[in-house]
This record gives structure tokens, C-alpha cells and sequence, in this order.
């Protein structure tokens, strides 16, 4: 086989099959195929698209690229993996309070790149936080606590860290085949008997149009039921952050605060969701509105919370109720009427402007750097009144530009709008 | 600027502006873009496809990457190109014979790569020939003799070699934007006033499709204008070899024999449509007719021999009028019938698997290596007649196979169907 024909191949349009891809994937794991020609094949891909048992061949190939976690205990093993939003704390809650029903929740997470904030710099809030366990260490934690979560060792998918590297530069991330070979291989190396995807759309998300996030979603779902694990998903809304908080430690404390029962309602509603369809799934329940129970009381009688920092713990993390912030400045609108519109993008490149994310890789990020949002759509607002808070590094001399970037990102019209369902269906 | 936002532009179907395609240009020129983002930006344009703004930008950039032969004489100049096909020899002949007429023809030319061989290696078919002319050596020669076939020189088009290096290994070199910059920076670089196009079509050529053919003609034909040359093009048929002979010796012995006033009737007729196009656009002739008249009579009368033998010997090589070939071998029908087709590609790679073309950049080619064809298309053939000869290395194990694949290059039905037209259009 000759890489460059099967360039030309899916160049001019054709699939190619599950020994091609194999071919692609070894000699991107072996260094054999330059990464001028993986670009190309990428870009190709990309124009012409990917067909589910092309995406399928990519996922299973990634997959085989590296190693699988052990089974260690007797235990059903699931996760739950969100395709990004502003202000998405639930990984938090969802992993320990799995795991007080007798489910091992071995969570492999990325680091935030783009405006979404990246699970493992929400828990390295806590100082201490380790997010470099072994696979032996993996084991072990998941025999004693039930939940883990830390990076994807570097023994998961190594096909994929390299493809993401390359896809990174060359403008070839945005492929529903690709996206789900990425997503894909790393959460099928957790050995899962299920597994739900939260999918976003909105201007928060990867995914701007629900047409977007549908395919990605369904492409998702296929390609995880085909290899044997229990599926589901949700679409759900990121036209505004989830909850009031964005920023690492500010949402770090805004999930102990949903662990105490108490917390916003939308980030409540789509952690109830997500975690019963898990119990549906494997089984623990058979009625959803029991298995919203089931998740809401653990909620309530404080055992996720216990969970959470049982694991904070025995990840070397020091946890504590209420993690530190930067002190914060007050956005007031400039004008009445009602909130129609919040502009994600903006709001998660401010909190990377304060330093509360990454622009590249190697970036450091400060934990008490965020914001609150005030308001959400379909609110009245009155001159002056107050639309969000800034928490920033007191240093920062360009805080009076990001607080008129803040103001703008509300959007203020004449008329009251409803805002989006928060989640749009399930699948 | 940077290159990741210019390939995501182009992926995304928007047209790169005057600036963005010099930004990439330079880059590329002064290598401060790595290969895989070229190669990402490479697919995006072929896939994206190039409006005529951006061809006629890169191609400019391109041009403007390295430096322009000086004008040393106060002859005009031009120059004739072909974007190849199975036994054209056109260009050997007319260099010459328009020097003969008071016309400079500096012409810069590439070896062969896949089946359609390269003028270089026709001319280095003569012991000695250099085609590494310094541009101090080319100035000298067009002064003396008003023509030199020779390699582009390092200070041509330097962003072009490196671009094309690249698209040659990663399935980016069919995009009719990419060919017209990399063909006319080179071709721009020798500072013409006219230019004559033969782009060619069928299966022995590039565009397997008229189609194809008819959008690069006219890509070429625009960008050339716009860059203030006087170009004009045919659109000729490559779906049989022209002429009787294919390989480099052979070739060089078929252009002799038409510059002695033989030779093939359509090889004949290519060279006085050509070159009467440069006589028209030059005004050394006003009527098609006279301007083929003036052709014709510099074959009658030896005189583009003549400039012929001097230009190879003003370039070191021993000129002979029949150069030696390799042994021959028939290939006879074995059926009776009506020739209908003739597969060219199959044709050149049998010519490149005698060794007398390049798989490779670095492949030596045997000179003497080539085929004869006997038939052509609407041909009557009967059982048992000779349809060609192929001209070996008698080394070769694997003639009987090549013998068969030859045999089957020629298509056999049962009716008579008209060869396709030699000339089909010009613009």
C-alpha cells in the first residue's frame, strides 16, 4: 500500500477500507508516515468526509494504537464525556457520585485548549491534585474509591496524540469522522460497559448549529455502539454557560455546592439527566424518574460530596469547601431591556485573557481566575443593573477592555426572547 | 497572519486575498512554513478549488520567488508549452526553427515524471548535452544561436520547487490553480512576449477528459494575459501517441525526421499549428496560411536542422541524426478488427518499465528505450499484424509480460470508429 494513493483515494471522494485505515493509523503510531502526508490525508478526510465504517475503522484502529485499562474489580464500569462548554462542571459531580452507586467510573480527561475549560484544570484547582496516575495506580484507586479522574496515560490511543497535534496546526479539527475517532478511542480504552455523551450546541461549544452537533452526536453513538458499549446521549444547550460559574476554581466550588444540594438549576437538571441515563443504561434502574431520585438524593445526603473529596485525596489533592478566587469586578449593563443573547466565545476568550486558560499548550493558568454570569436569556435588565462579575488578578492592566468585551457579549434587545431548551433530546 | 486561519479560509471555500497567498509564498520561499501545513493548505485549494484572482496571485508570488532571465537581445521572445503526452516531440523541433525565424526561444524545460517524458531527457538522448546552462550561459546562447533547451535554474521559481516536491507525495498535483501557477511562474521567468499553449487531452495525457483539459487551457490562457504575455493555445488530442515513436532516442530521431521534411502527419501538423499560432501573435505573419507556409518551408529546406545541430553542439552534445536504439521485438494482434483505442497510460508505464522513463526523481533512464507504434485509431488490423514494436534492453526478463500489457494497450472492436480530432480548438 502506498500512502499516497490512499490520499488520492479519499482525495477524489471513495472510502477506504478497514485495511487502509489500518494502514494510516500504524504509520502514524510508527512515525513510518511523514506528517506532510498525514496532513494531507486529514485535510482530504475532512473536505470529502468520512463514512461510518471509515469512522468506525479510524476509532477501533486508534483504539488498538495503544492499551486498554484492566478490569480490576466485579463492578459495571461507565463514564460520561461532554464535547465541551463554558462552565461544564458536571465531570465533577458525575464521577464520585457514580461511583457511591457501585459503579467504577474510570474518567481519562483532557486539558482545556479553546475556550472550553479542560476537566483536569478544574480538579488541579486543588492543590496538590495529581492528574498523572499510573495505570497501576488507576487500578488501585478504582478498587478502593470507585472513581478516578485523571489524564489519559501515555500508553492510551498514542495514534491519536499524534493526529491531535498535527490537526491542531493544519485547520483539521472541525470533522465529525475525525472529532469521533479522537473522542472515541481514548473513552473505549476505559474498558466501559456504558458510556453517555453530553453534546453541545451554541455559541459555548465546539458545535455552533444543532444541525452540527446532531451529526457529530450521531456519529458518536454508532461508532460506540458498533464497538460494544452501551450508548446514549444527550443534546443539550450552550447558548449560555451551564450554571453562574466559569473559571476553574470558581466552578471546582460551584460543584461542591451542587453536591450540597443546593447549586443553579440548569447545571442540577443536566447533571440529574446525564447520570440517569447511566443507570438506565446498565440497568440499576428502569424508570427515569427513579433514577433522577437516585442521583438527586446522593445530591442531597451529602455521600457525592463525601465521595469527591475522598478522591480529591487519594489524588494527593488538598480539598477544601470553597477554593480560593481572585478578587472581582462588576459588569453593569449600559442599557434596559431584555437579555437575547450570550456570546460564549467571547466569554471563554475574556477568561483566557485574565489567565484562567490557555491559548497554547505549554500556557499556565491561574485557578482563581473566572467570572459569575448575573443574568441568563429571557431576563429583564435595567440600565445600570449588574450582568456578570470578573474575577481576575488584580495586575491585569487591560481589565477595563474585557469588561466592555464582557458588557458586549450580553446581548440586550427590545423584546423578551425564551431562551433555548436546555436539553433538546436524547438519543 | 498566520498559515492555520489562511488553510481554515481556504478550507472553509473563501478566496485568499493578494496578501495571504504572498504571506503563504514567502513562507514557503523562505521555509518558515513547515511541510504539513503546506501539504494542509495544498488539499484545502484543490479541494476548495482556486478562483482565477488567487491563480493569477500565486503564480505572481511564485514568479516573483526567485528571478527573471534578462532580455539580452533585441529579438522578441517566446516560447512554446505542452502539458505533456505520449510521444511529443514538438518542442525539440520548434525551438530551432523559430530561432531560424528571428525569434528568441529561451526554453526552460523539466525531465519526465510518470508517463509523458521530459524534454530534457529526449535531449540528453544526444552523448554530453548539458541542460545545467548557468543564466550567464543562456544569455550567451540566445545571442549566438537565439535558442537553448535546457533545466530551469535554481533562481526560478524557487517557491515552485519546493511546492511541487511536496504535491508530488501527497496527492495535490491534479488542481487546475496549483498546475497554472507552477507552469507559468516558470514559464513567466523567461520574460516572453508570446506564448503558445498545448494542452493536451485523452489518455495519454494529463486531462484524461476534455473537460479537464478545456479548464486548465483556460486557466493558463487568462493568467498568462493577465501577466501582460501574449498567449494563445490549442487543445490537442493525446489519446494516441503523437507520431510513431515514444521514448527519448526515438523521439529525437522522429523530430529529425520531420525537420528533414518527413515524418508523421499529425506530428507534422501539431508542430506548423503551433508555430504559426507565435508567427500570428508575434505579427511576423498576419494569415494562418503564410504563417504555416513559413513553418513548413524551414523543414523543407533543413534549415531547422540545421539550428538544430547547432544548439546541441553549442550545448557539449554529439549530435547524429540517428541515434542507436535498443533491439526490437512485435507485438502482433491477435484478433482481427478496428483499432478503437489506445491505452496511453498503459503505454508509458511500459516504455518506464523497459527503464526508458522514472518512476522516481532519481531513476536513470536508458535513452535508447521506447515503443513504434504501427497502428492507429480506425485502423483496420488482422490476425497475426504486427500493431508495434517495442524497443528493449535485451536484459529484460519480464518482456513476454510487457508484450501482452502492449498488446492490450490497443483496443480492438469490431467496427470502424473515427480517431478523435488532432487539433480540437484553440483560444
Amino acid at each position: 500500500m502506498l500512502i499516497k494513493e490512499l490520499i488520492e483515494k479519499k482525495r477524489d471522494g471513495l472510502e477506504l477500507t478497514f485495511d487502509e485505515i489500518h494502514f494510516i493509523v500504524d504509520g502514524v503510531t510508527r512515525q513510518t508516515i511523514p506528517d506532510y502526508q498525514i496532513s494531507a490525508w486529514l485535510m482530504a478526510s475532512l473536505c470529502s468526509g468520512m463514512t461510518e465504517a471509515e469512522t468506525a475503522a479510524l476509532t477501533e484502529h486508534m483504539l488498538n494504537s495503544g492499551r486498554r485499562l484492566k478490569r480490576c474489580t466485579d463492578r459495571l464500569r461507565v463514564d460520561k464525556h461532554s464535547t465541551g462548554g463554558l462552565g461544564d462542571k458536571t465531570s465533577l459531580i458525575l464521577a464520585p457520585l457514580l461511583a457511591c452507586l457501585e459503579l467504577d467510573v474510570p474518567m481519562l480527561s483532557g486539558r482545556g485548549l479553546g475556550i472550553t475549560g479542560g476537566t483536569l484544570d478544574k480538579m488541579e484547582a486543588y492543590p496538590g491534585y495529581r492528574c498523572d496516575l499510573s495505570e497501576a495506580e488507576i487500578e488501585s484507586q478504582l478498587r478502593k474509591i470507585g472513581c478516578v479522574i485523571t489524564g489519559t496515560t501515555a500508553n492510551v490511543a498514542p495514534a491519536d496524540k499524534r493526529l491531535y497535534a498535527i490537526r491542531d496546526v493544519t485547520g483539521t479539527v472541525p470533522s465529525v469522522g475525525l472529532i469521533t475517532g479522537s473522542i472515541m478511542s481514548k473513552k473505549l480504552a476505559e474498558s466501559l460497559d456504558a458510556l453517555v455523551l453530553d453534546v453541545k450546541w451554541g455559541s459555548g461549544a465546539f458545535m455552533k448549529s444543532i444541525i452540527e452537533a446532531r451529526e457529530l452526536e450521531s456519529s458518536l453513538v454508532r461508532t460506540g455502539r458498533r464497538m460494544g458499549v452501551i450508548t446514549t446521549s444527550l443534546l443539550t444547550d450552550m447558548n449560555q454557560p451551564l450554571g453562574r460559574m466559569v473559571g476553574n476554581a470558581c466552578e471546582a466550588n460551584e460543584a461542591v455546592d451542587i453536591m450540597k444540594g443546593s447549586g443553579p438549576a440548569d447545571a442540577v437538571e443536566v447533571t440529574l439527566a446525564l447520570g440517569a441515563e447511566l443507570l438506565l443504561s446498565t440497568n440499576r434502574e428502569s424508570c427515569p424518574e427513579k433514577a433522577r431520585q437516585a442521583i438527586a438524593s446522593l445530591l442531597q445526603n451529602g455521600q457525592a460530596l463525601h465521595r469527591y473529596q475522598e478522591m480529591i485525596e487519594a489524588q494527593s489533592g488538598r480539598f477544601s469547601e470553597v477554593l480560593p478566587i481572585e478578587r472581582s469586578t462588576v459588569v453593569e449593563s449600559k442599557n434596559s431591556g431584555w437579555v437575547v443573547s450570550l456570546d460564549g466565545a467571547r466569554l471563554g476568550n475574556i477568561v483566557i485573557a485574565m489567565g484562567g486558560g490557555r491559548r497554547s499548550q505549554q500556557d499556565a493558568v491561574n485557578p482563581g481566575v473566572g467570572l459569575e454570569m448575573l443574568v441568563r436569556i429571557g431576563d429583564r435588565v435595567e440600565n445600570g443593573q449588574p450582568l456578570l462579575h470578573l474575577f481576575f488578578d488584580g495586575a491585569q492592566p487591560e481589565i477595563d477592555a474585557l469588561r466592555d468585551l464582557a458588557r458586549e457579549a450580553v446581548g440586550i434587545g427590545p423584546s423578551q426572547k425564551p431562551g433555548p431548551a436546555l436539553i433538546v433530546e436524547s438519543a
